[in-house]
């Protein structure tokens, strides 16, 4: 089969043997692969990784238990061990022992066929086409805020970054009954919020007025900085991207306005599927271009381009 | 009247004239005042600060409202307008039109009278002696992780530096019913919490196991990183002081574990009177030296040297 690999040197498309099923899992014909931030950085070597790339998809199910095979797919990307106390409170994606899809030892979805613990396997409804399951992850990650954070109506919140999850985060803030203001630097993606009803202003018109809820979602330090001058006294600053680099940081700020700074990754799947089943969250709307897997490597390319929203790859 | 000042150059004691009574405030002459390591950071530039030093005392009302004249007090340290949200929230301390007695815009207790809002004032059980009661913001400070954080009997709490806050903290966590290690530096130190009753460990014998709730008590970018190592994914992390200086921080480590990084400064003063009144923390133990105010700038030496905990001022 052909894949997306990245040797620690470069990326390219290989011909690879396709995995072999082992206990617990299912093997699936990809369908559609999402290109996400966390990609670029691992070729630019952020947790060593090695191996096929990719970590949102949908496809189906080609082996595996009877009751799945045929069933489009998509599948949780930490496969966790089922047995710690991690994974006995639902909380796999911090099992010590997890291995994390096309991140950490083991392959993704940048590949005709990927293999995916049974366990970790959602059933996609029929009324989600393929180009909005592919965002199942992500949107997930998105949700994954409310999990975390108590959110009520009177929470006055703030996205900073009008990338593929700052939009994402504010339609979730948004539909959760918030009220959410996202500051981005490109027309035409704050225009996808405001088609949504949300708040959406160029950073250089923005008041800095500060927020009880911030979510860091530029992925940059610069963005940090501005994310902590934004957060009220008492108030959450959620960091949503990973910075992969280390950043200066002065914390007396966290402290004396007694900030909350929460990191979030991923989500459970179930409250992304079912915004995604409802219709609720626009996400075609961040497709910007659409790839065969054969020019992954332009695709990767692409998708680091200023103003490009989701990059998809089709095996 | 004799005031140990800060003029942005040097520190000195001179003869200034006391305070005036203004509206709404009272004259406090001064019995016992403690240095802490804010004072420290000050003389170095922290904040900008110009004037009387000191934020930690207690004394007998000399002038002010009949009521509280003859009165021995403590007094809440954030000088606020009673007017705004804030203040009306009991939030007072985050006023934004706020001065911080010693700190910001307002003269400190290391002199021999101090202002302070008749608001701010609290009267003194006679259960608590002076050489207790000036450990009352310090304390309070401590006090207010409880008001940010939930902490249960299964919270595995770890208190890193054995400082006076890191004791404060470590014998508060412990009142609270929680599981707490302290690790520390100093065998005389330590001894202190173990006194108590605290697991208390030497920083070369610590195994390093995280815990659920770390608090940062050292002040260094070093115990910061260690604090940020030692927390569990999906646990809390105190910053209990503040460090001046800009942090080299990699944050991807917070986003990983989704840690909550929460900021901590001042505390409202009556969890903190209620338990110096019941005698359930020792504070005294932590009285390094006693000095006349006349001798305030070796005080401040003397309190910078390691090992040594509280220094007290006696007007």
């Amino acid at each position: 089969m052909r894949a997306l690999t990245w040797d620690g040197t470069s990326v390219q498309v290989e011909e690879r043997d396709p995995p072999r099923l082992g206990p617990g899992m299912a093997l699936v014909h990809v369908a559609v692969a999402g290109i996400c931030n966390t990609d670029l950085e691992l070729v630019r070597g952020y947790m060593g990784f090695r191996g096929t790339l990719g970590h949102e998809f949908v496809g189906t199910v080609s082996e595996g238990p009877a009751a799945w095979v045929g069933r489009r797919v998509v599948g949780e990307i930490n496969f966790s061990c089922g047995a710690c106390g991690w994974c006995a409170r639902g909380l796999g994606r911090h099992c010590p022992t997890r291995r994390v899809m096309g991140i950490l030892d083991a392959d993704g979805a940048f590949a005709d066929v990927v293999a995916v613990p049974v366990a970790n396997l959602h059933a996609v409804p029929d009324e989600i086409p393929d180009d909005a399951a592919v965002f199942t992850e992500p949107l997930a990650a998105a949700f994954e805020i409310l999990e975390q954070v108590h959110v009520t109506s009177a929470t006055d919140c703030l996205v900073l970054g009008d990338g593929k999850l700052g939009l994402l985060v504010a339609q979730v803030l948004h539909q959760a009954g918030t009220r959410v203001r996202l500051v981005g630097r490109h027309a035409a993606k704050l225009a996808i919020a405001r088609r949504r009803g949300i708040e959406a202003v160029e950073e250089s018109a923005w008041g800095r007025t500060p927020a009880d809820l911030v979510v860091e979602a530029t992925g940059s330090a610069t963005g940090l900085h501005a994310a902590i001058a934004a957060t009220r006294p008492r108030g959450t600053l959620v960091l949503k991207s990973t910075i992969a680099d280390t950043v200066a940081l002065n914390c007396a700020p966290l402290v004396i306005n007694e900030i909350s700074v929460v990191g979030s990754r991923c989500g459970t799947f179930p409250p992304a599927v079912r915004a995604l089943a409802g219709g609720g969250i626009d996400v075609t709307s961040l497709i910007s271009a659409r790839r065969p897997l054969t020019d992954g490597v332009d695709a990767l390319h692409l998708a680091a381009q200023p103003g490009v929203l989701k990059v998809l790859l089709e095996p």
